[in-house]
């Protein structure tokens, strides 16, 4: 007898396990229930559809239904809701949204890949017509219908998560002035704070308004526009309002039928991602899976992992052994001119869960810099004190920043340290990179601070230790002070006189070196270390310092 | 007493071993003998500064002398060539070539890093005006003036590597009619034929005649043009002549000194960069490294590894244990729009040294589809039928392709395998790449083909197949086959028809499913063994076999 194998949800997780099931069972009974008009559509493209950034609407579905079903024999059933899973009869019961029929369908195995579903916190006003979520193809009809033919001339996205961000970009670029309301006091919760600091001075250079810590307490309604009332008690008028505060997973099946869910929903799975219940295995933004680096339960809402997810669990199902050993909720997203990338931990999450770790900022060129068009990119390493081995990385830049990143991802993956990011032989010509990469770069200040030829401190431990009988020397040339002004305390050495000026410093000083991005810092440490001298070099220079503190 | 360091030759692996040398020791004296006027040079910069792409000659100058005396405190002498090398008293000769002076420096250690010069076959007319070799500023002065003043309608690039098709793309700009004659069969010997194939086509494209198997015999004069006079009887009148056709490590030194050298000439090292005498070291185009891959002896003459080298010599030399674990030999071009790409071994290096793999051809877009911009590339992975281990990669596209190949460079490094490819989380955004990257779709290819998922054929080998009794089935639906050909002999059933068709294939037959780039090839593979048939697919499809072919 063919397995018969039903799907639920019929997307990135789902529509993957489906084709990989076939292609590995050619016999495999498959059917594919979808909730929704759509199977296997580019969710991650709805913002730029919205933003006429992709113009036709068919570019998003990335298969047919009927291509679908011609290549992979699958039978697709859309508009068709799964309402119960029984588990003892091995049946579900699918309900037919047409018509509002129910029916029972048999199955030997399930996979789950519900999704999430944004989330709609319970706000007064938040039923107002111009108030809009974003997940599927109808979401985006109506956003787009609303700004082509009512041309909204503001509107408020609350949450500043990679969705929120690049609903503000393409909602500039059809002239909506907007405004981002964030709770956090950041935007792009996967950074940490300083680097998300670079973010926001560039959607501020862009126009758009980042109110930062404050949050959403209701909507009204004003003639045709919409007040947003918050916490912070100031009110924002807009003609429309985007929610983009989170999603919770798409947990009702499970939860009902009694499967395992995580704390904070997850449906939880092994690394087989089989649920508790043996013949059910589930996938994507509905699951709780490792974190590659700490081990820790973890969600990624990110459609690669749900793909791969996908995959492993039609391996599973059809009897061979694959696993998923984790994730680093790699994460990329464009901020207008920018790129903001970041991969494994962060330093907050490792900060709250005790593990301890180093991190170095340096900032390099996308390319050779004698080159035309490269362009800064700041990057925060962070990594293990003892082995060196690397926990997370985040890049901001404007260009060759998702390189870079997935190149930290891959030595993530490869347990690699810091002093494999030394070595590593990345490929340079003048227009693509240089002979020492960014990400040897990143590798060398690491490997230096562990191998004590360095000691580094970081932009937001300065104010303290001025306080402390610190000494700052700034060791940029006038132009650059200049230009950017320094921390006003500071003495200035230009580094080319300081051989010169030691005689002028104090051996029973500590010295901290500043320049502006780390590098004469460091090497005005070596100078005045081997000279007898206390120093320190303040990481990622005053560039990181000046970024964090914007 | 503080060491004394001479270090011969100023540039890529000198320049950097003298900085790092200093930060690791204040004290040391330190010493930089540079033949030439310039240190520390953008030689990689050089085809565009001709080009007029890098448009000031200021910027090839990564330092100045004076920043470098400064900031480095090191002594450098430029017009200075070391002419001998004294091992037993420990000194050295220079020669001062402003004045013909000579005069001694004795030494603790060395660090050799003179370079590779290019090389100048001994051809009839080679001394000829305007016949240029491009190695440091004065060339490029040279040929920059030359095409400033005189206006060059045409011009023969012998040798296509990649200094050539620089050179080659840089004369385009400038308006120069260019032909490049190259005794190979393809340009680009770092890659296999036929992935050179589709660098030839853009070469086309773009106006460049590639005059491959071919070479140089004699040049001779006419009027004010060149006549290049080849082996196959062709000749080639132009205007101008770069040689381009491959350098020789600079090993008179070492060779004078009786330090051990390679069968290429390569000055032989060990993993500290260290020669056969113990206070030399030596590092960058003229030393012989070891083949990360292979293990086997090589010469890279790139700056990736001539940097890490030097600043890996400065570590010893001073003290420290630091290694040089081998050269992947990673590389990248860039030729007009198009981005060429390798890093480890190829199938030719791993054929002639009879070191078993395994190969897969895959093409995928540089970014999601839908999002507008994406172009495909051309991926050759190349891995171990054993293990999966990665041996080399090479590839071929408009976007993207040099991020890809750092990714492979990375794993690589980290001896990942195939299986890793496949679980690889990389960044995606609609606008950066794919839920299943290019490098995880190239993953997933050759672990099927380990896992015996699927038998892929070559496209080397469909002639041969074809006359032993396999049959053709191109896969492609109808409009494909009228924009871009097929094979003549083969069947034509479009993917979606397959299953309804198998009642009207044979059992006893071998066939051979092929589409445009092996996506569908593979599919038909398991529709069609799984129902009882005998099939190959043909790797990377028909657009892998044309590009081959063309
Ligand atoms: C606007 C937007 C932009 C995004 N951009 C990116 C990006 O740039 N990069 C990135 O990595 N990720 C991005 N994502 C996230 C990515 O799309 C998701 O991580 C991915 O789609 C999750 O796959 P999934 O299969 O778990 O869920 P989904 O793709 O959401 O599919 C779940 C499907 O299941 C259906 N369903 C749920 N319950 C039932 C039921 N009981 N019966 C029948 N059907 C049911 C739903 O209707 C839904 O269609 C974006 C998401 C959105 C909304
Ligand atoms: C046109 C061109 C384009 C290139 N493009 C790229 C690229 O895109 N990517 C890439 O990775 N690589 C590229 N390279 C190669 C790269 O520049 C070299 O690999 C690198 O410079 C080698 O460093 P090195 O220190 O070994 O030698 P060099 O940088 O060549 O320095 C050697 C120096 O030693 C001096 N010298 C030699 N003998 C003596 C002596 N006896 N006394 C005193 N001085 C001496 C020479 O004058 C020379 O200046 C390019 C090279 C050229 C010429
Ligand atoms: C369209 C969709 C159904 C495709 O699923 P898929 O068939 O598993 O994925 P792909 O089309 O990338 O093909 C991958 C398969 O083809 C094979 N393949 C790809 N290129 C190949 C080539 N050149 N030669 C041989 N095989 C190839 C791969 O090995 C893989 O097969 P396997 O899993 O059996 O190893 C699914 O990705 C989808 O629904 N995507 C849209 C939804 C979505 O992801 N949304 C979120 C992002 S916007
Ligand atoms: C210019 C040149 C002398 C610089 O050499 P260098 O000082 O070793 O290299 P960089 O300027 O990249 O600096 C790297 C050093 O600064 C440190 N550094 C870089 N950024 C830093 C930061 N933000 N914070 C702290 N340290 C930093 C690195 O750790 C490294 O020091 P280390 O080797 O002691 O660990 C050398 O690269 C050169 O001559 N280049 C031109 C020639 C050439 O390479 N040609 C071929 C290519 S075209």
């Amino acid at each position: 007898m063919p397995i018969k194998l039903l799907i639920i949800g019929g997307v990135a997780g789902g529509a993957t396990a489906a084709a990989r099931a076939r292609r590995l069972d050619e016999h495999a009974e498959i059917i594919i229930f979808e909730r929704g008009e759509h199977i296997s559509f580019a969710n991650c493209g709805l913002p730029y559809y919205i933003g006429g950034v992709i113009e036709n609407r068919d570019d998003l579905l990335v298969t047919t239904l009927e291509a679908f079903r011609e290549r992979y024999h699958i039978d697709i059933r859309i508009f068709s809701e799964v309402t119960a899973i029984d588990a003892k009869n091995k049946q579900v019961e699918v309900k037919k949204l047409t018509t509002g029929e129910t029916y029972k369908e048999s199955y030997d195995k399930i996979i789950l890949s519900p999704g999430a579903e944004p989330l709609k916190p319970p706000l007064e006003g938040i039923e107002l017509r111009n108030i809009f979520n974003l997940r599927n193809i109808p979401d985006s009809d109506q956003i787009k219908a609303y700004v082509d033919t009512r041309k909204p001339e503001s509107a408020v996205v609350v949450g500043g998560g990679f969705i929120g961000l690049e609903m503000a970009e393409n909602l500039v670029h059809r002239g909506v002035s907007t405004t981002i309301v964030e709770m956090l006091d950041q935007v792009m919760p996967p950074l940490d704070h300083e680097m998300a600091a670079i973010v926001q001075a560039h959607l501020k250079e862009k126009g758009v308004t980042c109110d930062l810590g404050n949050s959403v307490e209701s909507f009204s309604e004003k003639g045709e526009r919409i007040i947003v009332s918050t916490k912070k008690g100031n009110d924002i008028e807009c003609d429309m309002v985007i929610l983009s505060v989170g999603v919770r997973p798409e947990n009702k099946l499970a939860k009902e039928l009694g499967l395992e869910i995580g704390t904070r929903g997850g449906i939880k799975v092994d690394a087989t991602m089989r649920t508790s219940d043996p013949n059910i295995y589930a996938v994507g933004d509905a699951v709780e899976v490792k974190d590659f680096v700490t081990g820790l339960p973890t969600m990624t809402a990110l459609a690669g992992p749900a793909n791969k997810q996908g995959r492993i669990a039609a391996d599973n199902v059809l009897g061979r052994k694959s696993v998923f050993r984790g994730t680093l909720g790699t994460a990329v997203v464009k901020v207008f001119d920018m790129t903001v990338a970041s991969t494994g931990a962060s330093e907050k999450l490792l900060k709250n869960n005790n593990i301890p770790y180093l991190l170095s900022y340096t900032h390099s060129g996308s390319h050779a810099s004698y080159y035309p068009g490269a362009e800064m990119m700041a990057i925060k390493l962070i990594f293990s004190p003892g082995s060196g081995e690397i926990l997370g990385a985040q890049i901001v830049g404007m260009e060759g920043v998702d390189k870079r990143i997935d190149i930290l991802a891959t030595a993530i993956r490869g347990t690699m340290t810091v002093y494999d990011l030394e070595e590593l032989e990345l490929a340079y010509a003048p227009p693509y990179g240089s002979a020492k990469d960014p990400v040897n770069i990143a590798g060398f200040v690491a490997s230096n601070m562990l191998k004590g030829d360095v000691e580094n401190m970081n932009w937001d431990e300065v104010s303290d230790l001025e306080q402390t009988g610190y000494v700052l020397i700034d060791l940029r040339n006038k132009d650059e002070l200049d230009e950017s002004g320094s921390i006003s305390t500071a003495l200035h050495i230009p580094l080319h006189e300081l051989r010169k000026k030691l005689p002028e410093l104090e051996k029973d000083k500590n010295y901290i070196a500043f320049c502006a991005i780390g590098l004469r810092g460091y090497v005005a440490y070596r100078i005045l270390t081997q000279n007898g001298f206390k120093s320190k070099n303040l990481s990622g220079g005053y560039k990181t310092y000046l970024g964090a503190r914007e």
